[in-house]
């Protein structure tokens, strides 16, 4: 009935170990330790100073969600959305103000970068789009087993009038969002059976914290 | 273990018989039926018209969710927050555009005087905001038998830095929220125990489902 990855990090197929989940949890990039500042800042990159400077329209020395979206264009020629904005800035803003310093956006950059990788990967026919066939095999490389059915879902909310294919925002979303829950969902099966008995309070507080 | 209401729109306290959620799952308003458009539309009053007119800023004949934004200030002096302004709208879109032209916005008019009227209610001490007994009351009234600690969750979600009240925008969206997962909970809950088991796929598609 579904089955979802018995091991953090670690095994599966290919694409899993680049997966920028790893880099979720905490650790990930070079010196960090996690989202605590380092005493003494690290020299940003003059790549990722100037590409800072470019999207931080307002020279505020900050990038908000909506100069964020600006920056980052799907495979469909659209901007990124406003959900998928949000979801990132928010593991990176460390004063949880909605916004990124230039630290924070190096390693928001990086982040990104992993997850086009992931994402191209991913995208076999180099369509800029996953298709179904391609999100199975993105989702079972990560460790999951979906039905035919649940990935159709995941389709149809993402793309409700086609029901074709997701972009590249709907799919770092989509993953990050499964990533989340699927955590949530493991603490309490601690049998691994796949199936849990939740009450009403407790599937309520889920609900409300994973919902922004 | 936290009990939820056994009884749709009914029963319950002073406060609930007005609560907007009767409203929302369709019937509601004077002669609708429910989302589908009427052959013919009725009038709009004069008085919504001038407030749409006003609300409208850029003169597209249907208000978006930064128009409806700046429309709309809770107590604190801040706009309705983007989350409130969106599940506000998407109740009220019948194209799906995720803007609201005048008939829609007529509806939503009425269904936010309906809420700030529950939230005067429920705010006894006039404070413009929702503190913790007053929240406990209110969702005393509403059918739901919460813990404390459940209600200081709900609080410290959206007061995270000083813990103590919630905004009306904030309460419009915590109440939504637990009413639709109040329902998602209940199809599932055959036998009202309060306890539901569940998959991995299926609370999967429930999370995703409901996180926008
Ligand atoms: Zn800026
Ligand atoms: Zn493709
Ligand atoms: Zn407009
Ligand atoms: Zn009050």
């Amino acid at each position: 009935q579904g089955g979802y990855p018995q091991q953090y990090g670690g095994g599966g197929g290919g694409g899993y170990a680049q997966h920028p989940a790893a880099a979720y949890g905490g650790g990930g990039g070079g010196g960090y330790g996690g989202y605590a500042p380092p005493p003494q800042q690290p020299p940003v990159s003059p790549e990722i100073q100037n590409i800072f400077r470019n999207i931080d329209k307002d020279n505020t020395g900050r990038i908000n969600n909506r100069e964020l979206q600006q920056a980052l264009i799907n495979g469909r020629g659209d901007h990124f959305s406003d959900t998928a904005c949000n979801l990132m800035i928010n593991m990176f803003d460390r004063n949880k103000s909605g916004t990124v310093d230039i630290y924070d956006f190096e390693r928001l950059y990086n982040y990104i970068n992993q997850w086009l990788q992931v994402f191209k990967n991913f995208d076999r026919d180099a369509s800029g789009h996953i298709e179904e066939n391609e999100l199975t095999q993105a989702l079972t490389q990560m460790g999951f087993r979906f039905s035919p059915a649940f990935i159709q879902f995941l389709i149809t909310k993402n793309d409700p009038i086609n029901r074709k294919e997701i972009s590249v925002d709907q799919f770092i979303v989509t993953c990050i969002q499964i990533q989340r829950f699927t955590d949530t969902f493991r603490v309490r099966d601690t049998e691994q059976k796949g199936v849990i008995t939740i009450t009403f309070e407790d599937f309520l507080g889920i609900a409300l914290s994973m919902c922004s």
